[in-house]
């Protein structure tokens, strides 16, 4: 399918590209660039890449796919860097961003519209783990990666990205990326955050060994999303910032008014909170599994 | 071990216990007492129980041991019932429920002091299904469970208990129950609060079908936790109150914080927290696994 793919940025999402398409027999050649050199030598010794390069124009060189797996916030320099890609319509370019507003804005500030050959991606998968030696070929099958072209990208590039991740096993919706950045401040972005606050908050107590070894059933839920990668979060909340904040208050709005059911003792309001929640998650939770 | 065993309250706990002492041949003859009768004819037709009455008093009679799985505020009715059994030492009487100091209080209240044959407990088990229907004998291998008694409490009956425990597989811990229920607010009852209110405040929005749809990783983790029983929860809440508001404050302060670093783009300061989180984390999560 593709002759030579390059990957920019070689952490879990990037290496599992990698891995699973060559598992399927859909690319040639895999190049790697990572500011990180044990990143690229993992790669290759686990034979996910078949060469790791020190800079993105040595990487992309004749490349028909490009996949963009680096943090969202070093998205400027990695689109200056691929300029003479934007040139080469036989190239395709993708990335793998949780955020999609600020590649389109980026790109659009930088080359007047999203380059045509620039198709704008989100997989819906990842994992506790992190890091190339985590890639994992099937890590996208039965998952849903949502793509997020504007008008200036052409239909050939998206189809052919969205061919590429059905390939490799997944579900492609189209949707606008403002769209997409709502739903996922909502759904994966504050989760995050409150994960992250709780196991914070309770870490901080002087009884945290105690509190840790009692934590039941709910809170090791929540504490799993907390081993996520504090960086690449970090760079989702500062691209997501409005969003972000938008549903953050909102929950803050909502979790005061419980807080008032409590202490006001109004415990049949508190109940009717939970009965909602439960039938809505009842209703929902076949839509996943 | 037991001649007669008398639950009273027949869902997931109760009838865990009930077919994991009959597994183990641990008892002779199971008795059990519900307002739903319902649940004791699906108690007798899944073998669970060998009879269901329609009265606790009916229930309790010549039983060396009676479990209390009732809702935390039923138990003011609950302890006038068993007047009886409290002054017949040859019966040692537990219970399961999740919250430990009203329990105490209500007996106090009633009788003076705890009832030297009166085991408070709380089996940190449990499963997002309930009802007798989901009963599992082996619920509680492996699994921790606290017990409470005062001073006041025989120590021939507390080791009773705790061998009935050890028997059925769980491993048991004394602490104060005041202390027991400081823990269990920050680690269980906080974080159930905040699953509720995030399912909550998604399925208000307009488009939450869509929001369910692409929900990933980490908002299923946190709505598995919203599908536990409404009514228990409620009680827990109203029973823990001091001890739930106490944690919910911390907790709130926190997210404001982070409210606070994400509007100002302070985004050093919040990578802090994930790290720290992560760090967290990491540290304990080898704790319970």
């Amino acid at each position: 399918m593709f002759k030579k793919v390059s990957i920019i940025g070689l952490g879990l999402i990037g290496g599992s590209i990698a891995t699973g398409m060559k598992k399927r027999g859909l690319v040639e050649r895999v190049s790697a660039f990572d500011i990180d050199p044990i990143a690229l030598q993992n790669g290759l010794e686990q034979k996910v890449i078949d060469e790791g390069v020190d800079s993105i124009e040595a990487c992309i060189v004749e490349s028909d796919l490009i996949v963009l797996a680096v943090p969202v916030l070093s998205m400027h320099e990695t689109l200056l860097s691929l300029e003479s890609a934007f040139q080469d319509k036989s190239c395709t370019v993708t990335d793998v961003g949780s955020v999609k507003s600020p590649l389109i804005r980026t790109a659009e500030e930088l080359f007047g519209e999203l380059p045509s050959n620039l198709v704008p991606g989100h997989p819906i998968a990842g994992s506790e783990k992190h890091g190339v030696t985590a890639a994992n070929p099937d890590l996208f099958e039965h998952h849903k990666v949502i793509l997020t072209p504007t008008d200036s990208v052409s239909e050939l590039a998206t189809s052919k990205v969205a061919e590429l991740w059905r390939a490799l096993g997944a579900n492609v919706i189209e949707m606008p990326a403002s769209h997409h950045d709502g739903i996922f401040a909502q759904t994966s972005h504050l989760p995050h955050l409150l994960a992250y606050a709780l196991v914070d908050v309770l870490s901080a107590q002087g009884d945290s060994l105690e509190i840790f070894q009692y934590a039941a059933g709910g809170f090791r839920d929540f504490s799993r999303i907390a081993a996520s990668d504090p960086v690449m979060w970090r760079d989702i909340f500062r691209a997501n910032q409005t969003e972000v904040l938008n549903s953050l208050d909102k929950y803050l709005a909502e979790l005061g008014d419980i807080r008032e059911m409590i202490a006001e003792g109004r415990m049949e309001e508190l109940e009717e909170v939970f009965k909602r929640a439960k039938v809505a998650r009842d209703h929902f939770s076949g839509l996943n599994e």
